[in-house]
């Protein structure tokens, strides 16, 4: 089931309720992602302290490892990675084109060699979908081609976009079959293609209103593109979606595209971001960016960020977070998740607030301000 | 300060209540080893969680990173670790000792290249006690000689540990001396030395006593030897210090080692197993040790033990935890590492509550008989 009530707008902007099977999710929201069963190093307990609504999975690379067998004697991915709250999990057409000349794409679906063992594959429209049953997510989407912003060395012409734009609908009309075919009690989302082509996206975006479905992404973008494109992409594509639907904006992106994407009126984000940075030590605050790596931490008592309410900043300053990464303590990494993952979901309860507040454009121009000023 | 009371007796076996600047240590007790200014992969606040009551940071390793002027400039290790209960420092002894080729001995000190960046380096008696002063630790260690299993290729002889032993004890009162002349407000424990020998291990004991230490630790044991020369001398050793006086057996052990190390009459333990072996996906449960690793673990729903109360326990089977392994997700050695140190934090609790009821010995019979038993 899916239920979603558009609370307020202003302007393209939304503040929204989504209800789903394994509970109730205020939109904007941003969704933490837990590709393998595991939102990388942070464990659930902490994500639901930090507040996070959602999370995501991946249903390739679930598929490979645990597999099929263990994720259904668990009756899903919730029990299995003790997760309660709702999950969304990608197709697979995301990582499956991000195998490169690993793949090799037909009307039927794609064949590949699996990236753990070489066993040969063959995902399909239906086997995607008969996998998310499995993982039974609470969002489930639709397997679609990604369409990459390069092909073959060159930028991908229209008229690639295009036969790649219809083939993604064309298994959106067979993920909508098997779906039904499956009883599949959760939600089906459809995924826009179409490139860096307006035209392309809005036929994408007709057709696959047509199949009526409860929500729709926006995909193909953060693949490479320069920036502008990006926003051209995002600044076109969302409030052209139904009203009464969600909208979700996939791997995107930086604090400042999340802002910008509530603005051209998405509900939905989810990116590595947060945790890939971590790792590295790249940290997200409120002030700008920080490299904890960098020397000038070295005595520094101060927290990552004075206004922050993650435990990180509670309880460590920036010397100890810089000795962590100097010594590669695993303590390191922990941390700076928490802290980046606190830092994007509580933008999105920000945000949120603004928006209940009817205050959003006043919170979107002190956040850039802010941003801008650059962490001290 | 240290005041230490023994407040009952079973055989050897001690329980007891050990006061400290940071706080109360309740005995036996295990401590969590924190090398680097952190207990590898586990939070302070999850290692409060657990009941773990103090904690062990290295001179060495914190001497090199972050180095005394951030130390000095947080007053200490608690502050800049997050960590408010007792710590007990070791002096670096072992760690020099363990540098093989790369560290020269004279009677004055040792000297090394630094494993970090090649910088030579000069540790004495004096200079450790002046690093310790820095990390204002609960307990502070003597800079000692860790007299090694074998020496250049043949097992050490009694003239070879003699030595050894007697530039460990003129270290003691370096060490006494410039603890003194620093006004340490801490307490400085002397350590045991001698290798294998009773006879050696007597007259260590014998002149450290002279020193009327606030406390004694047992060293140069788990550096090599076969586990009956270990079992031998910790039959032999503890028991023979002073009753009044609190004693610590460095670097021990197995589960089994513990409650032995108990009934021979230690009071304190530490030893990296139970977060090494976590990274290595090896964990103790009451019903003996367990691989994640192996493949049988793969469908089991399970927790790893139904007796544990750790939150790893409470919320994960052996096959997610299996999973996490297998993706080599940074989860898993979070969750390992909590289970095992809980199970040893837990170990000495119960050892602990059988002390105080008089009924250790049928504690330790029950112990043996259930880790023998074998984990299903």
């Amino acid at each position: 089931m899916l239920k979603f009530d558009v609370l307020r707008t202003d302007g393209h902007a939304r503040r929204g309720r989504l209800t789903l099977n394994h509970g109730v999710v205020e939109t904007p929201v941003f969704m933490p992602v837990g590709t393998y069963g595991t939102v990388k190093g942070v464990t659930p307990a902490s994500l639901e302290t930090m507040g996070a609504q959602i999370i995501l999975g991946n249903t390739f690379h679930l598929w490979l490892r645990p597999g099929l067998d263990v994720l259904r004697q668990f009756g899903g991915l919730h029990r299995f990675e003790a997760w309660q709250r709702p999950i969304l999990t990608d197709s697979g057409g995301f990582q499956v084109w991000s195998l490169g000349e690993m793949r090799k794409i037909s009307e039927e679906g794609v064949k590949f060699a699996s990236p753990v063992n070489g066993d040969k594959l063959f995902l399909t429209p239906e086997t995607s979908m008969q996998i998310q049953h499995v993982l039974n997510s609470d969002i489930v989407m639709q397997f679609d081609e990604c369409t990459p912003y390069e092909t073959k060395g060159h930028i991908t012409t229209e008229k690639e976009a295009r036969v790649s734009m219809e083939l993604s609908l064309r298994w959106a009309r067979r993920c909508l079959d098997e779906f039904g075919r499956l009883e599949n009690p959760n939600a089906l989302f459809g995924i826009v293609q179409g490139g860096m082509f307006e035209n392309l996206r809005e036929e994408s975006l007709a057709s696959l209103v047509e199949l009526d479905l409860p929500g729709y992404a926006i995909g193909g973008v953060s693949v490479g593109e320069p920036k502008e494109a990006m926003q051209r992409i995002v600044a076109h594509t969302p409030h052209r979606l139904p009203d009464a639907k969600p909208r979700y904006l996939m791997g995107v992106g930086t604090p400042e595209d999340l802002v910008e994407g509530v603005a051209a009126g998405v509900d939905m984000f989810d990116c590595v971001m947060p945790t890939r940075n971590a790792r590295n030590g790249h940290l997200f605050t409120r002030f700008g960016d920080l490299k904890i790596r960098n020397a000038k931490h070295k005595t520094d008592e101060r927290p990552l960020d004075p206004t922050c309410g993650c435990p990180t900043c509670a309880q460590f300053s920036r010397a100890y977070l810089h000795h962590l990464d100097r010594c590669n303590e695993m303590l390191g990494p922990m941390l700076a998740s928490v802290h980046n993952l606190h830092y994007y979901v509580n933008l999105m309860r920000e945000i949120r607030a603004a928006l209940d507040d009817g205050t959003f454009t006043a919170y979107a121009r002190q956040f850039a301000s802010d941003r801008a000023r650059g962490i001290d």
